[in-house]
């Protein structure tokens, strides 16, 4: 029923075995003080991987997008202003979120495969004398397009307006793989889940949230029971949960953030850029061209592949996942049809890189398209075997 | 770090060997068709164990309070008026969503041990002329108090009062367990969790909706993104959903009803009534009490145990576990301090439960109450001894 | 298939979820040195279990009865003598192993229930003027009859009779659950399986060499290629195996043995005497006796109880089987009907002991047996609660 | 600790998920139907595998080493002739076991990279007028040097030489991945183990005889107790084992069976050729040749890669694990150093393949050897999707 073979999706990840095993566990009684001693270097791990030390973590049984939705509810109100760029289907989603909420959301029409536009929300924030934007929305790696933005750009956008709005940054598919510092851009709430960087099953939703946001919770109006980050600061206090914690899955947060830290962020980080490397040279050595435009918006967990005009890159996926049982993404809406995603966060190994690209490529000559077989995977190797260079020449 | 023992709280319950590996798998890309094999008998599985063939149901990532968010804001909007009973921690603290929601809730203070007093609901809704009551809020059983209330009863409430609020159950701690019938009782909103009868780990919201409850989705204000049963039914439509899914308790959960429909429903929730009995048994023969007032409100998967004045049963709880590693639940509410808790849900065996009341037996004496060693044991002992011959007796 | 009780056969034992998780690990390859940081500390464990600084430990893929096997093979050589007590099925069989290989078997015949009559050996040995008994054979536990020889005592008549023989023991079902000295009591060649006191699956014969069995190996004839400690010895030497090692039940055992540290030996020895004193008060409460005859030869591993005339213990085993889904351990060999037996070794705890009780009390009423239901219960709590009383009191 | 790439030693192998879980179960009582419900359809399973009906099969908790013993002991006497050629590291070693147990070897020295000369051992048949010979022994596949030999041939040599001596084969590293006829063949003594074409951890000899291997046990005089098996066949008779059997292993087994039948055996033999052609195909794309002299010897489930002289077999190998974390076999014996080798058997896939030999190109370029990036990768790419359309073309 399930594959041996690694999987391409950009996230749910590759999880790693002490993972599975951290998660899988027995039932234990969440009111007893054992599961305070999960809960609590949990909390204190992820405040690590955000780079904050003035944050508050919840852990939401829920994903991302109940992540979103925790952001949102316990800071705002209905009508509240809110600005976000529209440059994917992640940024797409979270407005739609708002304005189901009844927030009243400027956005700039962004182009799928730019990132955010940091010079047009400092446009948009300067002119807003009133200070009527509550939030600015930022999705850090739009998933969809294999885009990073710049979010200290963002921070600076709103620095130079002089704007006290808050600043909302969805990680989901960049915490705990690509540098996210939350007090350093002054990130007021961040949001990921469990199923990319910390290569957990799927399942909880992730939330920081800084002093400043804090504030915000007792005047906010929209309702809330479920994601209320008050009833659940409360639980925390008494090493509890207002209703019953993912007991399993926050173990393994505990043993995931312990995973981050041996390993050292920076080196997990540069592991991602290595991994995405090779897999951006491969892209180059097929003659094709990543959807994100420009090298400085390349993502390092995620890479959007635009096939040539008159091929069908949801065929490609498909074709993979018949033909040699092997996962990659789909294009996303504006983008369906015309990428192919190659998902590349959480633990991966270069020879399960490799394996990817040849399947890519198997698949690609396939379709018909004009790649040669054995290219990719030729050009990822000269990554992977420099940097392991360079590697043992450090260590020496 | 975890006991061998079996845990005896009132939920998350143990989980069997097969439903522990059936949730632990490796990550599949659930856009594949793999998912979709996983979902569908899953969501056909819990309508049988809700007996319901006109509802749909819903999985959410998240907890059986995440079900009550999903009941109310995808049928109901602020200002709407809802009828509801007070007799216990849970329902307390639905009633307590809704308020915070907007909602307006008329609710009928029961003392803790009784059951939802339908009549008073009958006069209730009768008065309610212009039938402003949209819904009707009932726990089946309420975890608290280990009472189960008669559903069909306040179905039958509705219909003598010929109105045609909504009919929404709590039925966290019972489906599954104990007999539940969605289409009969004219249920509109079921709402029950993976970690009671389900057996499963806790994470998934398990909800079922009728018919009427499906029409009012559209016309409900309440703001709701994460929790929209319109994105859900969108997603599994098309084998997916509208966030990443909770892959392997959704195939824990095929596995779960699997399970419950090899055993046979009806012998499920024999086992439940044998298991509680001899818990019962036990509880008369230490010479002690039910918080339950009445046989006939008895609850199959939790006995709540009422300590004589002087006693602190929440010192009954902490010294089981720091002194024997066993997990009971304590009082919460108005009740706490007052009664302890053996859960007896899930799949649980004779000699399981013998071991909860043998060590439930040590612990009393050991803060001095006048138990005799062996009473409760021997007392339960005969209630399975007897139900064995007779199962022997029966398959002859 | 599987039951969720706990099993009270005298080994395999339950199996500790850590233990479980430290098994059950993906292939890697035995020939790099990932295997030797498993192995190393897995032979050093054994050795503090052991209580041997100079014996060298042997791990075979094979069971107890291998280990034998790898005793006899790798000292002796066919004709030699040999002197062994019968005084149980293994012991029994130990003899039978011996006299297949062409060894020459000169055996105490010894009432079932009594342990080996050190006097005796004294007097054979004394009267062995020319040294030609090369090995004494001692079962440490007799697991079929519950009885714990004294070990200490056969060496005594070994150093009294000034005879140098070596002195080879079975520890199978004691090693690891109650205290063995192979240093002190001089022991030659020590012999247990994974699956009793290091609560692992079966699969592992793990023996202890001393010096002295060392230097009987070159001149040993018996034939040997798979149990050829000298191949072994060559493999540990270059970190590996002289075929396919065990992987996991390596992994496993360098898990056990920390397990057992960490609690401390003789907290563990503690904790098994405290459950087998538990079992034989509950066995008295019902008027009954042991197989072993004298309270210094009770085994604190398992505990063979004599039905009275008339009737079939194998019945009471097969019947908690059926009944109740509980597996008891039979009689064997001479006791086959007269004896069940109630496993009481490796991971274990009161509560869990207590539901073995609980059963056996319902079964053997149900055979007919005149037992007063939660008599033994309740005895067994008497012990455990003074125990815990005990503990506590030390604690602070 | 883990890595999370495939290994590419020959045996263990990749160990399925489901065969994991098989494996990894709670303790049950061996001595209880529960039992022999896993074994009988194991040792049946087994049979369909080896293709025999008359031939009756015994599992021992050892390796194959233990297998050989099995064979020897149960069938021999000391000074009964063998012949055997010696073509390899296995073969080698079942020899020097023969020569260990008083056994008078006849072994034709073969190249290594040769298979079994039937010519010589027909001539050498022909001679032995007498009949001395008892046995032939062949290796079915040499691991070390990854040449399959003719088995088929091997019978004919003693048909054309009507001799009677009993033939055994190991067929440790083919059965299970390479077609084996073991009635059709004439084979006495079949023997493997669990780790390899049955994808399980080591830890189980298996064997199968034939009814003239069975004729030959009561007159063999090796001394034997552990691997004999008159006590196990009395054992299976009655469910069980004459000592503790691996439960977890022989659930694993039966459910290894199940899965080969599943695929259906002739589909399991192509699948391992399919990979191995594209081994091999990359091997000659990189410009190297195999130590197995020609395309008719090449083996399905290994393929020993001769390095060109000056370049040292053994750095590829612990290069690959020290770098890049994967698992490669070094040579062994006679070819220590000339050869590294790539296992591919057991569960495998075309992209876990694929990964192998794009570690393997990185390693040998990092070591100096002319390899061109992605030569072998492409060479092996073509033979998988040749394979695919070849394998849609037959379902379409």
């Amino acid at each position: 029923m399930t594959s041996q073979n690694p999987i391409f999706i950009p996230g749910p990840t590759n999880i790693p075995e002490a993972l599975r095993k951290a998660v899988d566990m027995p039932t234990i009684d969440h009111r007893s003080p054992v599961f305070g001693r999960m809960l609590h270097p949990a909390l204190e791990g992820v405040k690590k991987v955000l780079k904050t030390t003035k944050g508050e973590i919840f852990l939401f049984p829920s994903t991302g997008t109940g992540g979103w939705e925790t952001a949102i509810t316990n800071t705002l109100s209905a009508g509240d202003k809110v600005l976000a760029a529209r440059n994917g289907m992640f940024s797409h989603r979270w407005i739609d979120m708002c304005q189901r909420h009844g927030l009243d959301v400027t956005f700039v029409e962004t182009p799928w495969g730019e990132g955010i536009p940091a010079d047009r929300f400092e446009e948009i924030l300067t002119a807003d004398k009133g200070h009527e934007i509550r939030v600015v929305l930022a999705t850090h790696n739009e998933t969809a397009t294999g885009v990073r933005s710049d979010i200290a750009a963002v921070r600076r956008a709103l620095d130079n307006a002089k704007h006290p709005a808050m600043l909302f940054v969805d990680g989901v598919s960049s915490i705990g793989s690509m540098d996210f510092r939350m007090d350093e851009w002054g990130v007021d709430v961040a949001i990921t889940g469990s199923q990319k960087g910390f290569m957990l099953p799927p399942g909880l939703a992730i939330t920081g949230f800084s002093p400043k946001a804090m504030e915000a919770v007792e005047s906010a109006r929209l309702p809330r029971t479920f994601f209320d980050i008050r009833d659940m600061a409360t639980g925390y206090a008494r090493n509890g949960y207002p209703y019953t914690p993912p007991v399993g899955l926050i173990n393994g947060l505990n043993h995931a953030v312990t995973m981050l830290m041996d390993e050292g962020l920076e080196n997990v980080f540069a592991r991602h850029n290595r991994i995405a490397s090779g897999v951006r040279a491969a892209v180059k050595a097929w003659g094709l061209e990543l959807c994100a435009r420009r090298p400085e918006l390349y993502s390092d967990t995620v890479s959007a592949i635009l096939v040539p005009e008159g091929f069908d890159a949801n065929k490609i996926v498909s074709r993979a996942l018949e033909t040699y049982d092997m996962a990659f993404g789909t294009g996303l809406g504006q983008v369906a049809g015309k990428v192919f995603r190659i998902g590349h966060l959480g633990s991966l190994t270069d020879a399960m890189a490799l394996s990817g690209l040849a399947v890519a490529e198997m698949v690609m000559a396939d379709e018909g398209l004009p790649i040669q077989l054995g290219s990719g995977v030729a050009a990822a190797q000269d990554v992977y075997r420099n940097a392991a260079k360079a590697a043992q020449k450090k260590a020496a």
